[in-house]
């Protein structure tokens, strides 16, 4: 499943070649630029109609934060994927009522549960070019640790200035590596309810198994649905709010996708790393993907070890070991693709064809120069990383990073908000509050420290020169130091430390610095120790962040005039931002000899039913299918319900959940997943082997009204047949 | 790949239903019988010409012990797979002439070298039906016991007089579980030589990967040579010897396969379990199977941590571990495909069909007291098989084990040749031998004590009275034996054996049972310790064999009644004998979404290119391919040579070698393999998910044209353009 892997990484963005096939990550604003080949595509829309986010369809589209989803109907209901509301589902599971295995269908409005803590739906309302303001006047002889600095400043001051409209948030996102920002202002909904969710039987089939593979059969659809106070304002939960009326909502379609169907994903992909130079290509595919599988692959063995099958710790560990399984299996497919593509070559190649359309004209020269100055901080970026790597791994210890978190909190609290560090202003206060709540849920002293242990064997295995003194001496670390001492004193962090009370947590996000500092914690007093040495490696961060937000934009405005002048647009690299993507349904040949179709149907449920979780299908479903009770929802070259189908459109994490429209703009899928031949997508797009996952509308409506009898929901909609 | 698990298995017999698709694994003498479905298939030859093993092209089809092969030139060359002929090469491989990494081919003839010790070629001369020389004349109220013998004693004296003709080997297996024997007597060739095998990177392309999976790029075949005396008989290796001149050898084909041809195999696949009785099938799936399975994954756990990567033991265990990792994937392809095919609803179904044909006629009523007893007797070999799984197990350990089959010896010695057990008679002194010998190359002390300390605790985590007397007081175990305890017992073994030198496990074979009691060896004490229990459960078992060749012949005569009754030619169960399958090239969809095509292609192996093993192909190899230098050996459908294809015939292990021919009779492939979805076909075929896996004799010939330069050998060869 598309999950970010980011999160879990320590490290590690592009140009595009010939815009070939589907590839392209579009903004709505670029749409009119790419008409002709939209309409050659089959949109019957006209395209500058998806380029208003305040209209009919994109107005109807929504971030859910990791994921993305869609209004379905005028009473606030939305629809997004299985996975992205799962954890919602799971917040309110327990034995009594096992709403994971069972599934859960609100009887009525008032018996929709609230979802997760901290869930919200982000409805875009205003988007602005706000480059000049960013940008604007700017000599390019500043320091860079200055400039990096007025950029921040400039755009903390944006944000302030549109979040003093309550109840939105905003964001300053670069495109182009900072050649334009804009300012995207968001209404955030925070009463988000769970309406219905199918059986894990239903909506996670095939699991961890199935994940990033094909033939897929997942029902990977659930629905929230979005409340504000009975004024129309967002607010906290509470039994009076009523649903939100969204300006626009998605038309869901009953019929009419076949093979060759035109197909567009509104969504918001994470991130993507298509122009990203050579020198990173090569740290990332030849060290740094390398150093994270065999990294993770001892990280899985040693949790699955320390935390055994059936107990209590491997619950508490699931979610950590299966983000870790899915990274892994993502990672390896990405290094299998990048050597099956030739991506270092491909990109060598790509980048002296650049070179030769620079070197046509003096007058491009300064690209050159700056191209030149970006590699070189591509590669002194890239040391860093190999330097700091273990350091990183060895700070991973939950209660240390909640202690490094508090800590500087202390510290940014004691100026004004608007000089704070991003990330420790009152607006993120929720967040870091929300953080410290949730950490005894996924946290066991004896699994954290076996985590530590295998991340300073590694620490202490590299040579002295890329350890990290504060660190050694906090620890007592010492050459030769053997695992007996190494455990007893990682054993004194554990039974020292009350960071593992959740009310001693929050109490110190009220603590001053000099308070924390004169405190016993062992993690806290690692955590003061580390400070100096973390503060120089943010410095020295922000400082290449200043060179890159000079020379980026430049190198990026080569790449769109070399592309222009081949006829190319060429489109940013995913920022989490609203992107429209565009193919057709179509299977394809991933390997010689072998075969994906394009649609699975309902038989291939039963082929792949074992009874045992993740093949166990709900017994009513089995006898459905049996039946062929296809209730009109079948596709007839199929001959029968289609569950999932696989497009030739470009997407990547973060796109979970997109929905996915047809020529006329109504709801036909929701993209939840690619294939493992995709996954290398993410740096170089191979029109051959990149496929995206869809669960059809067609399986998800002959679930709701065979299986779940979520008619009601149905009625509310507005189902096309 | 296709090698036994039964090696493995410490447990665990059919009833074919309608013939459908291309189901049947028929012996020579059936072909005849299906002439019309044979020519209806494409077969252009006579059905009759195949049921003669003293003609062509049957006469060039040979064996190799549990591989099948054939003679491809008048001068006793032979082809088969090449992980059939991997043991040779490996022998010969060092890290001076690394044959496993670059591949052997032989400069001439006197450069051939001997196949690893042991290796046979076996070629059949005569088989004539004894049917009534072993089951005629037997009283039906004989006591079971009593039967047993009077069988064995047939069998032996038969097998005596057969191989008084020096240089044959004889037996005389049951077919359809008794109702008929065969005597085949088959010339034992014993000076066999490697004359040429490609690179592991081409013999073994995808490894333990690929194994059981399509697509497949292997180039699986290798040349062995036969060599006899210069007056033409059967000897031991001597640089005198002469080429042998087989009476046929099958001519090869450089073109002309494609999708739909007709093919047929000749092998000898090794044991199926198609007329297996509910009873058994319920017992092997609910229960014997997943036991291994449970017990297969801890081994392999337990090797891989007693011998690390990259340490001496791992290579010693390496053997070990690729065989319990194919059985593996066998036995959960197995018990996957059991579910998908609903094995046990569908046998019973077949057995009320049965009762009902048996029903429908007062005559047929003894078939149906026969079945009663046979089930009750099947029921009673489930029970035992419960009741000494993990006594089996206990009795594991290597040297154990020659400590056993020892002291047996010792005491079989003392008896007439012609009164002792089969396997202790005087013809089998050098299999016993050759196992004496090989001992010390795939053992370690360390971690066949590990693997031994996983068996005892299942044994000792079993009730009381699953437990064996002798077993519990020679190893002094008691109830609530601790794991310390155990560990320092076992230590006591190994190092107070002397079993582990070569010198005194071979002297061992001269000595008398009173000696080997004397002595003071701990293996051999215990071996001694459990002679009288191994005893007893051999009688229980031999008395329950002496039921089964009373009963199973009625169940079987059953079948081909009622099968001929509905038009079908009933087969006998798969038994190492020489069997005919035929089908076409086929594709097919093992899953819902998904296609297997029926041919992969040169380009394949590129695309699964890693550069390191299993998917390192040769350099040469990689510029052949990019060059599209296909030297006129490809198919124009698939604009490439091809590499493997899928066929729909009837196959299983036993049958990896097997030569796969045209309508004409022309070798165009070499089978070696099934796909994981096929292997259930070993209880009941599946016509939609079998498929078998050939490699292409137009990518051997490329190979060894493009590759290797083994031109001499195709010039040897009829090769048919």
């Amino acid at each position: 499943m598309y999950t970010s892997i980011r999160t879990l990484a320590v490290c590690c963005g592009i140009i595009a070649g010939a815009a070939s096939a589907f590839e392209g990550m579009f903004t709505p604003g670029q749409l009119p630029g790419i008409a002709g080949g939209l309409r050659t595509a089959g949109l019957q829309l006209e395209p500058s109609e998806l380029a208003d986010l305040t209209k009919f369809p994109m107005a109807a589209v929504i971030s859910l934060g990791g994921c993305t989803a869609s209004f379905v109907s005028p009473h606030g209901l939305v629809v997004t994927n299985h996975h992205c509301a799962r954890g919602s589902v799971q917040f309110h599971s327990n034995s009594r009522n096992n709403y994971l295995e069972n599934g859960f269908l609100a009887a009525s409005m008032a018996d929709e549960l609230p979802a997760a803590p901290g869930s919200r739906v982000y409805v875009t309302v205003q988007v602005d070019d706000v480059t000049e303001r960013l940008n604007g006047g700017l000599d390019p002889d500043l320091p860079p640790r200055e400039r990096y600095e007025i950029i921040e400043q400039r755009e903390k001051t944006l944000i302030k200035e549109c979040e003093s409209d309550p109840g939105h948030r905003c964001q300053v996102p670069p495109f182009y590596g900072g050649l334009q920002y804009q300012l995207i202002k968001r209404l955030e909904i925070r009463d988000v309810r769970i309406a219905y969710a199918p059986a894990d039987a239903i909506g996670n089939y095939g699991g961890d198994i199935d994940n990033w593979r094909w033939p897929r059969h997942s029902g990977d659809f659930a629905f929230y649905r979005a409340y504000v106070s009975t004024d129309g304002r967002t607010a906290d939960y509470s039994a009076d709010n009523v649903p939100y009326t969204p300006a626009h909502y998605l038309k869901v379609s009953a019929d009419g996708l076949e093979e060759g169907s035109f197909v567009m994903a509104m969504g918001y992909p994470g991130a993507t790393s298509r122009y990203a130079r050579l020198a990173t290509a090569a740290h990332t595919f030849d060290w740094a993907y390398p150093q994270l599988v065999t990294l993770f692959a001892e990280w899985i063995a040693v949790i699955e070890a320390a935390a055994p099958e059936g107990s209590d710790q491997r619950i508490r560990y699931a979610s950590r070991l299966s983000s870790l399984n899915n990274a892994l299996k993502n990672l390896r497919g990405q290094i299998e693709g990048a050597r099956r593509q030739n991506l270092l070559e491909h990109r060598a190649g790509r980048e002296a064809q650049l070179d030769a359309w620079i070197a046509a004209e003096a007058e491009r020269a300064p690209f050159r120069d700056a191209i030149r100055q970006l590699d070189f901080v591509a590669e002194q970026t890239a040391a860093e990383q190999k330097r700091e790597f273990w350091y990183r791994n060895a700070r991973r210890p939950q209660l240390l990073g909640a202690a490094q978190r508090l800590y500087r909190l202390a510290r940014e609290r004691s100026k004004p908000d608007s000089e704070r560090e991003s990330g420790y202003q009152e607006r993120d206060m929720n967040m870091i509050r929300q953080t410290m709540n949730l950490i005894g849920r996924r946290y066991d002293a004896g699994v954290d420290k076996e985590e530590w242990m295998l991340f300073l064997r590694g620490y202490l295995a590299q040579p002295k020169a890329m350890r990290f003194t504060a660190f050694d001496a906090a620890l007592g670390l010492k050459d030769g130091y053997g695992a007996t001492a190494l455990s007893q004193e990682l054993d004194s962090y554990y039974a020292g430390t009350t960071l593992n009370d959740k009310a001693t947590r929050l109490a110190a996000m009220q603590a001053s610095a000099e308070e924390l500092e004169a405190g016993n914690d062992p993690f806290m007093r690692l955590a003061v120790a580390l400070y100096e040495t973390d503060m120089e490696i943010e410095e020295a961060s922000k400082t290449r962040a200043g060179q890159t937000s000079l020379l980026r934009p430049r190198y990026m405005q080569a790449i769109i005039e070399w592309q222009a002048s081949r006829g190319h647009l060429a489109y940013p690299d995913a920022n989490s931002t609203l992107r429209v993507t565009y193919g057709t349904v179509k299977g394809g040949s991933p390997l010689d000899g072998l075969i994906y179709q394009p649609f699975t149907s309902l038989e291939g449920i039963l082929q792949k039913y074992t009874g045992f979780p993740p093949f166990n299908a709900p017994a009513v479903q089995l006898e459905r299918i049996r039946a062929a009770d296809y209730g009109g929802y079948q596709l007839e070259p199929l001959g029968s319900v289609p569950v999932n189908f696989l497009s030739d459109l470009d997407s990547t994490g973060g796109n979970s959940g997109s929905a996915t429209l047809n020529a006329r703009g109504e709801l036909v899928g929701l993209l939840f997943d690619g294939t493992l031949e995709s996954v290398n997508s993410d740096w170089l797009f191979d029109p051959r082997t990149t496929r995206s996952i869809h669960v059809d509308t067609r399986y998800m409506l002959w679930v709701m009204e065979k299986i779940d009898g979520a008619g009601a929901l149905i009625s509310e909609m507005n189902v096309v047949r």
